[in-house]
């Protein structure tokens, strides 16, 4: 049977776009082919939106028949945290057929060569982005989001994520020539001459294990990175985010199949609960990458257990932000206030600790005491909050209950600046809606630094007065050092002081965004510029997209013969 | 104080070669700067060669001081595998003193950049070049090579290496640019506009440990790679194996500090017998990478222990040419007599396992049985071999007493086909000088499968009869995925048998050579072209030299603010 798409059509369709990827890749410029703009998804507006909708719900109580062989029983339990019961059951699988099977397709997608996968990682990519309507309720039924974040992280920005790494998988699989003549002189006699054929070789099946927060935009780059790459991707959703992934596989194995492949190069494996099967098939020698986001302990597990595979991890980290001193105050003040109340701090890049001497910092606006600064952060993420149907649009709902308790016990850690508020969601009224808290803490303490420097997931953050700046700098190398960081920001208008932190970032190996106080935020990077951590302190051990991320995915045989 | 070296005399003297090098990395057409023949070292023919004995004369018996911080003794007792006693002594360092010193000076060759780093690193390999003829004694009376085997070896192709490592680790950290402008739009409201500074930054101290056979060639890759990109650098020579990387220690601390930099940044770990100092190094906080050529069992222990660094191992393997059908027979036997003999088959790239259907094969000369290409093998082994003098000239010495009584032990696994004699060398007769012994095995029995599935590393080799091509092929697989493999040879004039090996060399990883038979050797690998190693099976993690051998030894740090 002839392919549907062919090598024409997926040339003419997407080599414009990987060209223009791959331009943006190398100057780090503004650029993105996926509109932020739910009106850019159809002509028709409301109906546009009405109709995503629609799709969503549609899927709800169904069975995701994936077609994947050895199913053997199927899976459903999603809750989403606005309450509702998705209902959607998943095959669930036997790795001992579905493993195999998997291997089945691998030589006919090697051989395929690197722009051919690229271009079909490209078309799944666009049949993911006509659906971003739909993606984006999928995403906000699993991760508690809000629905206009769920759209964009969710939808364009996870995409680019995708994209991004399908770049870097292309150029560095080309960066050595299909073939060489190689023609060494041998001064008066003939020169030795040998053809050389270089082939990039997949390292086998790649784990891509999701997260509950971001499936599609933590899942996206380990699983294009790994099938750009040449191997086929098993995809081990979060418990309580398997939709949004299940979804992406679906279209995945439409695509191969409509493009010649195995449909079985990417499949789903989805648990029953308190299975844990993501150690088991971490472990399997089948599976030769891994790519995780999730608790550091899990992490550590996979680095130590899992070491017949490349592990890239993304685990815990405490992010700090320094005010030292503001030229924009209020600018400084909406800024730090959106980024602490953006989907309730459930980000792996959001803010925890805001260090502020305790005496208090200069701004533009006059010289403000510690408790003048945290009370007129408290005032900004107040007012930012104040409207209860804005605020739930901002905050989403929490993940889990483990990020409520969190959240509740945070208020026992020292002087409540501000306090979390319950919102009952217009909309969903079973949504654990909560604002953040700010909890005061005095570094010196050892009790306080000692809370301060664990991670406390969700809407909390710390105010903590320290003795002087460089105090602040000092807390923040240890607790990069060692807990790990995803971002730092800072706020200082010395020249001295920006240099200070900005060596013990680059010691340290933390991303440092300064002085924001306009609609750029802590903890958003944008893909093709931003690297999203670092890849060089605990918080994770490798960075969202750079070479080092790709490289490892393959391997180049060379086959030499004389000339 | 000034420094000596300017950058732009370092930019005038060295960038075309960069600029050459970064050609030919992604040409991989033939390229070397360093010359393959004695004379081109000076105009004065055997009075250069006397010179640099004369310079290598001058250093026996000697003090190596360095003058590393921390040094608390002196170590000594390297004998030649000619039976010269060397006689140098080198610091002992105490790694509580030495390697904080070494960290001193890393912020100002990480500021300096990545150009300046690259440029630096190529003044020390040229440096290194100028003395090649001096160096080649070293390399000789450690590793037991041949005169110009060390000469070549050691010298031009080593620097070769090290050149290709710089070269890959500058376009590595200038893919990322320095700065980038990132301007998003946000339709009639002003863009969102940042600048971004990007600066890639060194994980800490890279360790190399250096090996007996090639301390210059397997240690030059990891070296550089690991300085270019910005670490300070700790090499651990193998105990029999000092001289060649203490002089190269020596040579880089001295440019170093020419241009500007700390001479810390490098610097060298001798160690007394016994002390075992590799694992007590490599499991510091301050070691961030390993480079590593040696036993599986401790590669495997590195890269079990000393999970906080980036471990890049070359361990042990089993390599096998195929004989299935060949074109030129003369020339097969001629090219594998070579690679049998050629430094004892002491190279990890020699061919162990001669798989070869036991009906024998057709060739140019008519069917020869399996006994009959044995026999002919042998033959043309004892006759490149016939002449004393040229056979020392091309075997070297046994490497230490562990090659001689495995080269006597082989002789008991099966039929001897050819058996080992014992040369006396001219120069030096204390030295252990043996032709290699080949030994006839059944690959049906499993015994001799057993026996040809491990490792006997020095100048032996198993003829080992098939009962098919396609059992030869089998056995490669599972030879190359159990042990690993650093080379495959085959030997065929079917093109369906040539897709078969080919097919088992792209699954498995291995780097395979077909039908050579002139003067490239299955156990030569050239920089900028070939690829040592796969890092793809157990044989070697890593591969000399690729992108993903490098992207990993730093980090990119970004640190943005509002345009």
């Amino acid at each position: 049977m002839a392919a549907e798409l062919t090598a024409q059509q997926l040339t003419a369709q997407h080599r414009p776009t990987l060209d223009r990827a791959l331009e943006a890749i190398r100057t780090r410029a503004y650029w993105s082919p996926h509109p932020e703009h739910p009106k850019a998804y159809g002509e028709n507006g409301s109906l546009d939106l009405a109709a995503g909708k629609a799709a969503f719900d549609a899927l709800l109580g169904t069975r995701l028949d994936l077609g994947q062989p050895g199913t053997d029983g199927w899976v459903d339990g999603e809750t989403s945290p606005y309450g509702v019961e998705l209902g959607v059951s998943y095959p669930h699988a036997d790795p001992d057929v579905l493993l195999p099977a998997m291997k089945a397709g691998m030589r006919a997608w090697r051989d395929a060569g690197a722009e051919t996968r690229a271009l079909v990682c490209l078309e799944i990519l666009k049949r993911i982005g006509d659906r971003t309507l739909e993606f984006a309720h999928a995403v906000m039924h699993t991760s508690g989001q809000a629905f206009m974040m769920a759209f964009q992280a969710g939808g364009p920005h996870a995409q680019d994520r995708g994209l991004e790494a399908v770049a870097y998988a292309y150029a560095e699989q080309t960066r050595t020539p299909g073939t060489a003549e190689w023609t060494k002189p041998q001064g008066k006699r003939e020169p030795l001459a040998l053809t050389k054929r270089f082939t990039p070789v997949p390292r086998g099946i790649g784990l891509v294990v999701g997260c509950n927060t971001f499936p599609t935009w933590n899942g996206y780059p380990g699983l294009f990175a790994s099938l750009a790459t040449g191997n086929a991707v098993l995809v081990k959703p979060h418990p309580r985010a398997v939709l949004p992934l299940a979804l992406t596989v679906q279209v995945a194995r439409r695509v191969l199949t409509e493009a010649g492949f195995d449909p079985n190069l990417v499949a789903l494996a989805a648990e029953r609960p308190g299975e844990g099967i993501a150690g088991t098939l971490a472990t399997r020698p089948e599976i030769r990458i891994v790519d995780y986001t999730g608790s550091t302990e899990f992490g550590d597990w996979l680095e130590a257990n899992a070491r017949h595979a490349q592990v890239y991890t993304e685990k815990a980290g405490v992010n700090t932000v320094i005010v030292e001193s503001v030229g924009d105050y209020r600018g400084m003040l909406a800024n730090l206030a959106f980024s602490l109340s953006l989907y309730s701090g459930q980000m792996c890049t959001a803010p925890q600790n805001l260090l502020i001497p305790r005496d208090g910092v200069t701004t533009d606006q006059g010289h403000k005491s510690f408790d003048e600064v945290v009370a007129d952060l408290a005032g900004a993420v107040d007012g930012l909050l104040g409207d209860d149907t804005r605020a739930v649009g901002l905050l989403g709902a929490l993940v889990n209950p483990g990020v409520k308790d969190r959240l509740e016990a945070a208020a026992d850690l020292g002087e409540v600046a501000l306090a979390s508020r319950r919102i009952t969601h217009p909309e969903f009224p079973d949504a654990v809606v909560r604002t953040p808290v700010i909890v005061k803490l005095d570094g010196a303490k050892p009790d306080d630094e000692a809370a301060c420097m664990s991670e406390c997931f969700g809407p909390v953050s710390f105010a903590v007065a320290v003795d002087s700046a460089s105090d602040a700098a000092d807390l923040l190398r240890r607790t990069v050092r060692e807990k790990g960081a995803m971002t730092v920001g800072a706020y200082t208008t010395s020249p001295e002081f920006e240099e200070e932190v900005r060596e013990v970032c680059l010691e340290e190996a933390a991303q440092l965004s300064l002085n924001l106080t306009g609609g750029v935020y802590v903890n958003q990077t944008a893909a093709f510029s931003d690297f999203h951590g670092s890849g060089g302190n605990p918080a994770a051990n490798a960075a969202l997209t750079d070479a080092a991320f790709v490289a490892n995915r393959f391997r180049v045989v060379e086959v030499r013969r004389e000339a």
